[in-house]
């Protein structure tokens, strides 16, 4: 009976591991090593760094006989855990040309092979080694999306604007509405407690919170809405802003969100097939939470709480626009039957609510205590998963959290008011 | 019957104002200039800031005949209302040796003089008036907080460490203990909506929060609790930190709270009376958010949310240690009748609550309304007045704000814990 | 005799002392503590550390019963003497507002009065007392220069524009020729051996020095010459700039030299006089090194080397518009004598000799060797003494030196180029 | 007969363009992309831009039919040279990871293959041609020298300190002496305007200086010498510093030159052969100009000036420790005929002479004007050549120059002294 849980986990470890290498397939050699800010990292490292997890969270403690593959990688791919011991400083992960490329991937197939003899063997702890896995998956599809979103920022520095992978969107378009769903609201539940199914320590536990009666727009908010504020003069006037954000927007020269470029009176747009057309009915991307939350008072709404969408989304179908589609960019609004379009894929939502620990939350013991924890603080949360997003990653319950100014996710909003 | 009202809110203004400048009484002219740091701003800018105020909002909207003092003041003096024209920057208000002390002293004598007229009068819009005086000397009395922490840290820039007044605490003392306060919490409410009584917009409206049960310690941490931590490397360890707690350790080589040195073994305090041997059963006191949460978390504790301290603190009374004693310096514990000991006073409280808007919270109408909304962004609500603050200008549900990185007002902390 | 001598000297002390508080005589208390870049110094610190040398390098070692004013000022006034002891830090100066003026004005008399003692006396070592008084005042005399050109920057800051002194120049005005004044060159000597005069050691000895054949300006460039540069696109074009310069040029967003303002189609310039309109007959000033070798390049020219500058400078008189005339501001062209107008006073005149020491040059012994040799490097050579400097100061041989990027001296240039 | 000479031409090309290959065989492809600090450049940059001054300043203008391999190349390879057009950025070029290190080996071909068809041609303006070659091969050789000095510094980010190549040094060590050879000086010659031999415009025209009698160390500075400096407290001690000097020890925390690490008690130097014990015997290597001259201030001497150097190196052979031994690290002291050891090749020997443009100088013609002329400003001259340059590329007249912070070169020391 466990070896057959056991071996339906390895499986699964198998999967999302190969789906690592095939997102960095389009890839040239050189791409791998590069990191254009102290956001992202290189490819590479991606590759190391989620090996690394299960090598020093699994292998080194339930695999008697394991070997480490080199000693300095536990240096080298420790990306911030404290309490495993002395790491790289993050802003130079791009000045490391070795290991190469190659003995990386030597690395990978080392761990994937003891990882799938651990798995396959009848370990007496194989409840705990399973939990550990389950972590560093949700773990890997976490880099997954930051592979995607940091190769086209490193891209995005070069006067040539590579293109990582041709696609393009077939689905057929429909307009945006300005319908807004109203919810009643009262003391609701969010956050989970569910031990059946895997959730990470900052979604836990359940708990009540009250909401007044509140509304949510069935659509994210598009280019065309979006375009509408830069051309009402939103960049200029700093009645919309919050002062933290005004300070950014004048620091950074911000005119519209990253990526994009006017040109000849229209407006351009980076995406990983190379610098396109805006159209106009896809869901904006690549805005902060100022840019966010500016837009949202210039249109007299606001953002949601993270409660409120929470609640919402709760009793929506998870599917949409993800990673698992291969277009990695937000499409086009079409027809859907739900309410609430486009609540799960193609763009992470930023709400209004800053990252905090949920009531009487518990973070993991040891290291992993530090996975989400400490950084709540100076980070507001995303809902809902993006086009860069594994499908089996989100859930209702998911919280992304980056700092306000962060551009480079795909991020967009929806707006919210209050009700009756 | 109009102009007793009046008179009672001229006699009011009147005593505030004076207030304001009994504090720099002991001030020699050079000191008023000067400003170490972007946090802090020169006491003459501090003085000529807050007439401004009353000049901007109520005087040359409400006295007809009314004439600015100089017309550049307005770009002088202004300290961050976008929508009341350009101000000169606040890094280089230090830069401004004219105008000279005594014309800030003629600017507020004018100023006055006018408001007293403007007060005195049978004015139609008298309401209105009086209910922007009140944000004024609200206003005013947060300045008076600030001339006091701002004088602080200019003055320990100087090797001389100068003495701003000499006061010695004559209380006496009583060890605290480690006793913890238990509240039932459930659905209760905080924030007001009371419109009898001034409160500024960022405390309305009264609403619903669910709470689960808590506890609170009777007394807020001591220097002796705080030295534990030290001597049990709390400043080495990032175990206890946020990551950006821990960073910013780093980057500051962060070893003691603020204004601590060691000497000789002995740890020493710099106060408004110069420097001093620290008292253990003081509060201790300029502390960042980051510094309380590591503290916290090294007890096995954590910080109270906004909402668990308001519903506790909401039926004590508000007294303790404030400006209005003119000791400045948190006091030693002593004995006290209720359980909350020096909830008010002495040391603004870190809550682990970051700054936000209440649920259908709406700032004020027009520029005043760029005087809380726009800050709600990476900073943290801290609760109860400090030995800076005037008695008058505290209340249950106000509250204060500062990024947590900051250490120079007087901050401490009270722990809390989760209850059955 | 050898008190004859002293009091001959002690004269000389009464005179440039009193000289430094003349200067400052028009300031208000206020004006005397800030510092508005690392550049300048306040007028304050100005005072103390002239005092400070004296009291340093001549009491504390040749008056026995000595007693230092107050013991920390070692401490706050010592300004880069790494030999005598710690220092506080250059760009914390404007920090300090105590001791107060009066507290530095008392300090002066203090050391004055045992100055006058000391002078009086028949000290047996008096040959050397007089040899650091010597220097003592040309210090004296430097910092003279340096607290206007301080106050000039320091109340520039200010939108109020403050106004230092009202004067005006009534000299009858003459335009400047294009003249070049031919030299023959050839195996010439520059710097100076005389053991009757005082030199610095910077300017010793006298040495040969090879020069071709070259002629040098009439007249220093005007106004009217380097506003057409600015109009033939001097700042834009990087073909007239040197690398470093062209990246301040675009670091700096450098239109014009410093303290100048075009207004409604006018230049106006920032005097100690107040804001005026420029005159186009003025030498140009408070230009950069970088400047002054952009627009040689662009008229087709070169700068004067520092030895070919001497050579043509050494017979001429040195007199012209020095500080002690009182009118701190370059003065319009007008008929003189000689054939280099004014290469005395008005303005430095920057060379394109980057400051080094001279051949078998010897450093003064002890912590007076810190006074100038170490700071030859990154520094370019200026000659001739300006409208700040006091007259007595200047002579052929003297050498004045700042960093390329530098604009705050009254800095302009004199076109030099090859000759047959 | 010009075809003969253009084939001597194409041969020496093919050479020297083949010697920049070799350079870089040890190298992965994950190596030519990255960028450790503005200083440096990648390979890959360093193999496109020696190409692209080919293409630009030669076929472009005299191969008629020659069309550009990439339009954009232009842009992405253009070092500085501001009258071609506007270039990438220097401090972004470790983004680039298009183009491919294969795609700039095809540019690379299909450069030298029109190089080759115009230097095989009879082509009228073959002299202008070949004059500008022998500048982009003099220009080559320069960024071979960088290849390798910015390999090392690039790998020596890599914790894992990787090895560029493992080369040996067998030759027999002699311990160096503290011989000081005599010059009488007197009016000299230095310099060049010889037509019939390769030299930059910085190098021109031979020119008139006079020298006092002076003396020139028989030996470079060993490390033997230096570390007794270190160990004398020379990183400590202000007083042997320049002003600048010491404030970048501070700021940099200079303990040692770059690439020594003290391990255990011993000195460990890091090379392209990766990490070794230092040798003591070897010429000290790697210091900047600031730790070159407090080294000779502590040992009671000075640095040269470059006329000296020049003066006492002329009559010498131009042979030693050059690139084309492929050892690439200074080699120890070994027994030679020559007075002067060790005055070309191995280390370059900073001069206390800034870079400054020789009397009479004329920089070329248009944008090759830029190449050397716009860089005579805040730099230090160095002389002779080092373990990195090629043979052929050094003269007694070569003057190259760094910043006096930079240590990345192969940058060593000879004292010298006034003689009677």
């Amino acid at each position: 009976m466990k070896s057959q849980i056991s071996s339906r986990m390895a499986h699964h470890f198998h999967l999302i591991r190969q789906a690592t290498l095939r997102l960095v397939d389009p890839l040239q050699t050189e791409d791998f090593t590069i990191q254009a800010s102290e956001n992202v990292s290189p490819t590479k490292w991606h590759l190391a760094h989620t090996t690394w997890f299960f090598e020093t969270f699994v292998l080194t403690k339930y695999l008697s006989y394991y070997r480490v593959f080199k000693s300095n990688y536990d240096y080298l791919f420790n990306s911030y855990y404290e309490s495993v011991g002395p790491f790289h400083s993050r802003e130079n992960r791009g000045l490391l040309t070795r290991p190469t490329v190659e003995e990386i991937y030597s690395y990978r197939s080392y761990v994937d092979h003891h990882m799938m003899i651990l798995l396959g063997s009848n370990h007496e702890e194989i409840k705990d080694i399973e939990a550990l896995v389950e972590i560093g998956l949700n773990h890997e599809q976490q880099h997954q999306e930051l592979i995607l979103t940091d190769i086209k920022f490193n891209f995005y520095q070069n006067p040539l604007l590579p293109v990582y992978k041709e696609t393009i969107d077939r689905t057929p378009h429909a307009p945006a509405t300005d319908e807004m769903i109203p919810f009643r609201g009262g003391l609701v539940e969010i956050g989970t407690s569910d031990s059946t199914r895997f959730s990470f320590d900052n979604e836990r536990p359940r708990h009540k919170v009250w909401l007044e009666p509140f509304k949510l727009a069935a659509h994210p908010v598009t280019n065309k809405e979006y375009i509408a504020f830069i051309e009402d003069g939103g960049y200029e006037n700093p009645s919309y802003w919050l002062s933290d954000g005004w300070a950014t927007v004048k620091r950074e020269s911000w005119r519209a969100p990253l990526y994009w470029r006017e040109q000849w009176g229209k407006w351009m747009i980076y995406t990983l097939s190379g610098e396109q057309p805006l159209k106009l009915e896809e869901p904006v991307c690549h805005v902060s939470f100022y840019e966010a939350d500016a837009f949202a008072r210039w249109k007299g709404k606001r953002l949601p709480t993270e409660a409120e969408w929470e609640h919402a989304a709760e009793p929506v179908k998870v599917e949409g626009n993800f990673a698992d589609h291969g277009y990695a960019h937000p499409r086009c609004h079409s027809s859907e039957n739900e309410q609430l379009k486009k609540i799960y894929g193609d763009v992470w939502e930023w709400t209004q609510t800053p990252y905090t620990p949920y009531p009487r939350s518990k973070p993991l013991d040891g290291a992993l205590g530090e996975y989400n924890a400490k950084f709540m603080c100076n980070q507001m949360v995303l809902r809902g998963g993006s086009c860069a997003t594994p499908l089996s990653h989100i859930r209702p319950t998911y919280r992304n959290f980056f700092q306000p100014e962060t551009r480079w996710q795909f991020s967009g909003l929806r707006l919210a008011e209050d009700a009756e």
